[in-house]
């Protein structure tokens, strides 16, 4: 046995720093897991946080989404100190670099305003929605929502709290009929709870929605990851969405909705059998209401009908009228295992509520000046349980430049993506076709280099991440065969327009000989047999008819 | 106003939907953010966890550690379904096929075991550090170690839960005066709380120690992503860890350790002030026992001495007696503010515990059989308030592949990363570095092409991941940076190396140019001035020898 030479480590001594660690604490210090590793990405994922919220309560309440989002270059409120001035107290002007290596650098400061006509959310629920991390209604729901996990608005507020020590305030009306509530709050680190700083009645001239204030030190840029891209990409994703943005300068950009009609309503869905496994059947079983395995199966997931309920208790050797919470794990076993071999319908798909292959082409259209525009919106498919759904578009030609690598928009429930775009597993499905086969050039492993904008969208119950901020799709096999099977289905579409272009072009060329040489013929044929000249007219126009007509087109 | 056509989503509706989500509910989810996307990696990750736990524990109680690693592929242990006869009642012999698109496909079983000779664990701390998530002593102390959030082996635990509904088992021994014990535990997902089935006192031939047992539905494969490269490079970078791995095939591998020496103890530091963002310091001002602002400053950080504590309260305008939990929130910032512009020592590098260049280079050399080593230790930097370390170690020559692109090991705090290789900063600092000009073959962004290994070590109190599963380095600037700096210096080393090489090459070359002709000179000399053979002899000697000395080396 070695000799213990470090007397720090006994498990008595090592006991006694063990402690239980707040989801909020944990997220304080892995905060670029939630997307907030950078000024500039703390101030886009803020904005994509508040606006996915406005979004989902629009359409869940039926309401046309009219969304303002305002970028204000906050004056620095608070009575700061005299920076030259202080930076004299230590011999120069320059008192950023005065200090030592890595110090912090004071970050620009602004607030984030995000104002909806949505529902509203009642004053009580206020706190926890944006003062708590995994605190939500979509977690445990099975259908089509950008929010998921209830850790993305608080986190925001969170992020802000930690970097200026504001507080995030929220304006709210449920209806007409209520008052609207103004509140104040902060977010308790330690224990993950909300602290109300105040809550009051207020005047708002909105009849209904939510308007969310965070101040934050962020940096605002522009280009491929800017608050701008995602706003315009949202649109394309949401026609039915009216959006109002003002820039840091003050200057007002408008996104008028393209379509009066808001997309299909999603419908809340039951578990598949196929998705669930043992640790969660066990949970279900302990947890249901049901009084006997046959109701359970046929209430708690979807596609389990009698015949299909009974097929599986058979093959399971249970039986109907027993109690779910009676059964122990070797029953709970056989149950999956009769599960796993019996037939059952795929899920319902009235849970997803894609964007459509007509909406899909008009949204490129608005956003994107070509000359060929396509989409293509696959069947609905089920990855681990799950329903999911593809759609892709391609923009080629016209304003597009031909000589550079084409162009990817990633879209997930029509939340644009704009970062991680190496980890997504849209990106790895457009690299991995074949895109030479479609009159493209591309080389190995590289995109597809053209006139080209490509256009995917994954509409899913779950959507599963790569990491909490959402920004690039796991590599699950079924989707990314989903996403390569609509990229080639479009991909041929694109194909016969380039081909055509192609032949278009020789045909034009062809064309262009025939309108030079002929009138040299018919004068050398007007010599040689001394015709008139309307009859040397004849002849050209037969000629050209003739040729004309050999063409194949 | 548009009009409300869905009843559903009113403010009512929807705030009676509103829950919270217990963190143990979040990761079961979105357990691909931990590593357990696949069965195969889940079998990795499991045995990750719990031997960065062991070597941990080792290191802190200063015993060398002594690690047996098992996996055993299980057999059923429950009366499982006669599965054919099931397949019969369906009609057929395909069971599988049978099933329905997408239906479940049962994984191999497997108990992973992982035993050390560690200063094992208080049975009463048992079931909180295997049974709940977030919970751990590493989370808050800045030194360097590999656990670092509390969720890794628990995790694996609920893993195996939810696959197989199996409980984890503990055996642990705090000391050879103390008794063994023996625990099964469940962890109940929805509170995040361990459940303890049992806990008994047991006989254990180890004086001290701690061994783990999971069963989890696992998938055993070779290769680049395995468990055999894992443990492979673990030993590369841990040359102080004894390790005895069995194989499913019930093979044992003995890595022996390459050294007697602990590494050096790493230290736990008080946080750097240049690291605190205006949350953090307004809570360690709330929570601090310091009565005064001074004591406050110099015993709360790291790096603040008398003089520096006195530059910074002067410049924020501060009484050094005041009463940290008097601050106001424009006090608070006004600190931070002279924090920044004060110069203050980059934080003590004693948290950290390199590998260093010697044992870099004998752990290449134990793992990969090449011509040439060498090894880069870079000095202590910063990154927010964090100190790491960089270490590059290269491989090149030998019996290593010269066409194929140079192979990179990953490792953060000893840990081999094996996944997710593209989205780590590592990868990024290897691709942007130029290969050229260090003799080797490189295309545009790509890998350079060379019988090459690169290994990188990253050491630091907290390595920022771009997941909890710490599959890959974040792309923080400072540590990029650093990355470069190694690589260049190692990648010098390797073109003298390579150039002398060449040289080299070139000269055997001209050598045998020479062993070639001069004898037939000698002979046509003999015959031009009729010489005797001796002398013949002579004049080849002494043409060689001139020869020789002209040509330069």
């Amino acid at each position: 046995m070695p000799p213990r030479t470090r007397t720090t480590g006994t498990a008595e001594s090592l006991a006694t720093k063990q402690r239980e660690i707040s989801i909020s604490e944990f997220f304080t210090k892995n905060r670029h897991l939630l997307g907030f590793d950078s000024p500039a990405k703390a101030l886009l994922t803020t904005i994509k946080e508040a606006v996915d919220n406005s979004l989902d309560a629009c359409e869940e309440s039926g309401n046309a989404p009219r969304i303002r989002v305002e970028i204000r270059p906050e004056k620095d409120t608070f009575k700061g100190l005299d920076l030259p001035s202080l930076a004299d107290t230590n011999g120069n002007g320059k008192a950023k670099t005065k200090a030592g290596r890595g110090a912090p650098v004071r970050e620009e400061i602004y607030r984030i305003v995000v104002e909806d006509n949505g529902p509203g959310i009642l004053p009580a629920q206020v706190p926890k929605i944006f003062g708590k991390l995994l605190y939500g209604s979509k977690f445990h729901s099975l259908k089509q929502s950008r929010g998921q996990q209830g850790i993305g608005i608080s986190a925001a507020g969170m992020y802000g709290q930690l970097t200026t020590g504001k507080p995030v305030t929220v304006y709210t009306r449920p209806g007409k009929d209520k008052p609207a509530h103004r509140l104040t709050l902060h977010l308790d680190t330690k224990k993950n709870e909300p602290v109300v700083l105040s809550d009051d009645e207020t005047i708002w001239e909105k009849d209904h929605g939510t308007r969310v204030e965070i101040i934050l030190t962020g940096s605002y840029k522009r280009g491929q990851h800017s608050v701008d891209t995602y706003l315009e990409q949202t649109a394309i994703a949401n026609p039915h969405l009216h959006l109002t943005y003002v820039d840091p300068k003050g200057e007002e950009h408008i996104y008028a909705n393209a379509t009066e009609d808001l997309p299909a309503e999603a419908h809340e869905i039951q578990p598949h059998p196929y998705g669930v496994e043992l640790g969660l059947l066990a949970r279900m079983l302990k947890d249901t209401k049901c009084r006997n395995l046959s109701s359970f199966l046929k209430e708690e997931f979807c596609r389990v009908g009698v015949k299909t309920c009974d097929l599986i208790l058979t093959t399971a050797n249970l039986a109907p009228r027993k109690n779910p919470k009676r059964l122990v794990q070797d029953d709970i076993r056989h149950l999956l295992d009769a599960i796993a071999v019996t037939r059952i319908a795929s899920p319902p798909t009235d849970c997803l509520s894609p964007i459509g292959e007509e909406l899909v082409m008009a949204g490129l259209k608005s956003g994107v000046e070509a000359e060929f525009y396509t989409s293509v919106t696959r069947p609905a498919a089920v990855y681990r349980g799950n329903p999911f759904q593809v759609e892709v578009g391609l923009a080629y030609g016209g304003q597009l430049p031909g000589d550079e690598l084409a162009k990817v928009m990633r879209f997930a429930n029509r939340v644009p993506l704009l970062y991680q775009n190496s980890a997504c597993a849209v990106t790895k499905s457009v690299l991995t076709s074949n895109w030479r086969s479609y009159g493209l050039q591309q080389s190995r492993g590289a995109l597809p280099t053209g006139p080209l904008v490509i256009l995917v969208h994954i509409a899913s119950v779950w959507v599963p991440f790569t990491s909490e901020s959402k920004e690039a799709v796991a590599h699950y096999p079924e989707i990314i065969k989903e996403f390569k099977l609509a990229l080639q289905e479009a991909g041929r579409q694109l194909a016969r327009f380039v081909k055509r272009r192609q032949r278009e072009k020789e045909a034009a060329q062809k064309a262009s000989y025939i309108q030079k040489y002929i009138p040299h013929i018919g004068d050398a044929l007007q010599e040689i047999l001394t015709l008139e000249d309307p009859e040397r007219e004849d002849v050209i126009t037969t000629l050209t008819d003739t040729l004309e007509r050999s063409r194949k087109f």
